[in-house]
């Protein structure tokens, strides 16, 4: 038995497949070959374009905006700011993946600056990367989690209760994602427990689940909470096929390839039955 | 028994594998690592270079020069500039691939200046992307072909002759590939039936054909349709052998490594028996 | 029985595992994301920033630096040097890979500028790339060895004596790689015997080795010679571990992949078997 909620994650990704929705990223050079072909993956289009004459046009033409400041530079923070603001006027979703936002004080005023002038549906980061946005201070060792701010059983609730707080006060849709995932609104969330532990071995599994976020509140736009717990979900299930299928001699990048994989093979009757959520 | 076209086919990929060309390409960093590597698996060398003080002496020392544009900005368009100045000067084959040339005013602009100072060899890119080159007017919906640009077999003979009237306007081979791949001069056509619907699930495949299309002239500069031709149905009959080994959880990005090792792997007995063309 | 230069390596390999040192690349965009998995694989973490205005922050929150002229510009290279010397001033490990050091008066120029301003504890090319560093004159056909620089058995002695003499005049490990290994300071030099021919059809197995070099040097502080020679055996015997697993239909983008999956999977172990080496 299927019951309401999963009924509504498994349409949005059909969404997703019917809308076939083109996503304009302005994201790093690490990583945005495997963002492309995930979104291609998940039934999305992919475009990148950075340069500042062209970004609001792009923009125009596509359904949503990704921003990744994974390898950010004066030139392409300044393209975020204008396609962000062109999204927008347009009413366009915009997902911000603030990549290591506490790794320098250009990164974390980048961060800053992007969430005063713009306005987000959703906020993707790790735990680390979303209390430095929230408190103006917190630390960030590289682009992962620092230990110190892994999420314990324990603290869910205190997360949940920061990330609805952190919610209402920008407006967006909140996912800070980890061991377990926490998808927030100011009134709800929604607690993950898709994933496996290898996923972290992978260059760039947030910045891909950051794209594929952006490409499913687009082809759900009124509700940008479920379209993002939807999409985090997905990336975690995905990563639990994909590591069923790994082999003795196959490492992280063989498990890239699966997990993009299965979110190319992933139909609404798997995630309906392969997503593991509740709602707090 | 092997024709005539089809042992040159051949002997144009044997030429690949005993000149190794050096490829300079100035493209996108989206889909760099599968040109380069595709390059390689093909028979040639790969270099990118994209600082103007460099791009000249890069192109001087290689055999060919591929350019797509991909992530256009300001910076690298001038060095596309530079650069195919110089591989002119150096009668080095030159290829364009107008990635998303009706995307934005910047990338037409940008399309149509490559276009005036610049003298290619071969122009590849999806039917959208020549129209826009060649109309001045046209459509792109980001960087796929359009729906309504889609080739059907009615069509075809339409536009083919579009396709020579474009290369006798500007002295190019014209590459146009989809469904049914087209590749003329001004007075001769291969139809070239090869390839497989999968393939466009795959971000970069068209840059990857440009960038090989580039080996296959450098290596064959006498011959500049066919060796475009050459390179086109290798590329789809790659994608045809790579698609018979997918199992059942393979997807896009399993796929992307496959068709890069059938290039690799493909022997010209293998392309004899497998390139799918007609001359018209 | 393993001796006791062999139970070192395997001891550098655990303590990478053990410290997990972050990595600062400033690399090409062409090979970054194979790099920044190497780097997981191997137990290190990445983390790619090349804005002047923050890379001496992120090299001061990183333990090594990571430098590589494979798609350099203008204002990489500046960002090159601010953060080499925030490096340098913090006693951090630099690695220098002078991909194509003498393809353009450019990289050329840059590569002196570097060796002048900077201390690196390893340099990693290959013979054509070092010969240009050590000559100033010398010559690079692209990015890979040029044919007359190959090192031939009878010519092992010469390198060697050529790669002490450059480690004693630039104080840096010299880690000249090819065919055979050859990793030197002024005193000392390794021979390594790893490694596959079918490794040199991957773009960037060389950027991926320096970016591991930087992660061994990083954990392994004391003895840049040794870590330097662990980390080129490493990546050779994983190329030879990696192709063992190829099947007739797999080609180079398999290969990648299954490269950095053998990495992943290296135990101290395995390295301590398959390391092939001797001190001359």
């Amino acid at each position: 038995m299927i019951d309401k909620v999963t009924h509504m994650l498994q349409e949005m990704l059909e969404n997703v497949r019917k809308k076939r929705p083109l996503i304009h990223s302005i994201t790093n050079y690490v990583t945005a070959n495997d963002c492309a072909n995930i979104l291609i993956a998940c039934g999305a289009s992919p475009i990148m374009a950075d340069e500042s004459e062209e970004v609001s046009e792009i923009t125009a033409i596509c359904d949503g905006l990704n921003i990744n400041i994974g390898t950010p530079n004066s030139r392409t923070v300044r393209s975020m700011m204008i396609a962000g603001k062109a999204a927008n006027k347009l009413d366009h979703p915009v997902v911000l993946d603030p990549v290591g936002a506490g790794a320098s004080a250009f990164r974390k005023d980048t961060a800053f600056r992007l969430l005063e002038e713009l306005k987000f549906s959703v906020i993707r980061g790790n735990i680390s990367e979303i209390k430095t946005l929230a408190s103006g201070r917190g630390s960030t060792g590289g682009v992962d989690a620092d230990a110190k701010d892994i999420i314990r059983e324990d603290d869910l609730d205190d997360v949940i209760l920061f990330a609805k707080a952190f919610a209402k006060k920008t407006g967006s849709v909140i996912a800070i994602t980890g061991a377990v995932d926490i998808v927030a609104d100011a009134e709800k969330a929604y607690l993950i427990r898709n994933g496996h532990p290898m996923m972290s071995s992978i260059t760039g599994t947030g910045c891909q689940l950051s794209a594929m976020t952006a490409a499913f509140v687009s082809a759900n736009p009124d509700k940008p909470l479920e379209a993002a717990a939807c999409a985090v979900s997905l990336m975690g299930y995905a990563g639990e096929v994909a590591h069923e299928r790994l082999s003795e001699m196959d490492g992280n990048s063989t498990y890239r390839n699966y997990i993009i994989d299965a979110v190319y093979n992933m139909t609404a009757e798997m995630l309906g039955k392969g997503a593991k959520y509740e709602v707090r």
